[in-house]
């Protein structure tokens, strides 16, 4: 299935488009934006992906991070795909921390879930080879990063499936989901009662079996209403001294969870991924 | 009536504030947006005000544009106000390009409008001195800018009341309101059939009497679907040419009427004002 073109807008000399695809993976249309730095229009260049938090669709990022400033001068593709699969025939839960916008990005097991919600697949196995087919993109050189639920994902994918993933970042991150309350809560709607199964979407528990070959980038507002109970950063710092993972995790003081955090801390950010991704030094 | 904070976040080492205050002027509670740069704590720092498009809010620069990271690195406080009265109390129109959200940025004078739409008053000599009252600005150092109908609003209100503003540009502004459909519209709404009284709010009829001492900068994409029918550029091109007022005007290939545009080219709008207003010279 090819990507069909919703809109485009010309944004710092490149190309913002929103794009749409039949995804076989999910069984429902899946959009995402993608951003072209000019650099694209004569040579493939490197890819940051980036997953969004609860409630976000492709388009949040997009339109309030400036993350395209960045990505233009440094000749990134910059993309964002959904946060779940959406429509009438998918199911959906009432509270906004669960199904619809609230996917975790792994692959539920559990009805009603269990049919469209398989994000992890979607992400790794269709979206990113599409991306490779379609975009002018180094297919080698592909970093991953994310806001809240999306920090959640891009760790957690990170490290399931480092040969497809050079670089990773994180801000605002869900690091230890099967600790805390809204982890918890979709974990056991998507998986079932086996805390097991949990921790394999769980990036504090992940760390105890698997290493990302580079630094772990993450930040964090000390303000962020949601940082005691539902973020607990210091976890990942624990966890990465303890079995050596380079991280870089850092506490902004007087920051909150939106997107003014976002779009205060992502240039740093994108600068660690085109390091990491030009020079290919995070996973020689 | 002093202004009552309804949110505050970090950003850029300085504060995104929400406000709101009941206006006389406007007889409606009015809300506004304020970013006051890290270099704010310490300093009154110059200041530009930024008059939003048709349907926005106070909300939608300070979300999309990006200017915070400009105004913090140059030590500028960025006020965004709303673009018209609102609330149950206050008419409205069916159209998105009449009533709420529309204001022009003058005082209408016909009913149903006249009792509230009175914006070119309230942003002057209202809200101007509460913000200089407020906020840590110096009142002498005000440049203004705005985006389509807001860049209408800038370029008519700095032409009228030239000693409050010393600098002014404008992203996709409409220049000349009393020759296109939706300033035809709305000047005969607001003002009434006297077509003489339209040209008081009309960019380039305000220019064949009155000058602004200063540059004025304004861009405009090719790919705008209102350029050729609403905004009509070349008219103030042409008109600072014949009557000898000091522009920059850039036309700029593929960037549509979006947010995509204005994030593209606020830095430059920003540093145009910085320049202004920090050594003067634009008004010796």
């Amino acid at each position: 299935m090819a990507f069909e073109l919703v809109s485009s807008a010309r944004c710092f000399g490149g190309e913002q488009r929103t794009l749409r695809h039949l995804s076989a993976v999910t069984g429902t249309p899946m959009r995402l934006a993608v951003f072209l730095p000019p650099q694209s229009s004569g040579q493939r260049c490197p890819m940051v992906i980036y997953l969004s938090g609860l409630t976000c669709t492709e388009d949040n990022v997009m339109a309030k991070a400036g993350a395209q400033r960045v990505a233009a001068e440094l000749g990134l593709v910059f993309v964002a795909p959904d946060t779940s699969p959406r429509g009438d025939g998918v199911p959906d839960d009432a509270a906004w921390e669960l199904g619809q916008g609230a996917s975790y990005y792994l692959d539920a097991r559990r009805m009603p879930w269990a049919t469209h919600f398989r994000m992890e697949s979607y992400l790794v196995d269709e979206l990113l080879p599409m991306l490779c087919g379609a975009l002018p993109v180094q297919a080698s050189q592909v970093g991953l990063m994310g806001h809240s639920m999306g920090g959640h994902g891009a760790l957690t994918l990170a490290l399931r499936h480092p040969s497809k993933f050079r670089s990773v970042s994180a801000l605002s991150p869900i690091v230890a989901p099967s600790q805390v309350p809204w982890g918890k809560k979709a974990l056991e709607a998507y998986l079932g009662e086996d805390e097991d199964s949990w921790r394999e979407h769980d990036a504090c528990a992940l760390l105890q079996r698997h290493r990302f070959d580079g630094t772990l980038r993450v930040d964090q507002g000390d303000a962020d209403p949601f940082y005691q109970e539902q973020l607990q950063t210091w976890l990942l710092a624990q966890r990465c001294e303890e079995v050596g993972q380079a991280a870089d995790i850092r506490i902004h003081a007087g920051y909150d969870h939106s997107y003014f955090f976002v779009a205060s801390f992502i240039e740093e950010h994108l600068r660690h991924h085109a390091a990491a991704l030009s020079t290919g030094r995070d996973k020689e």
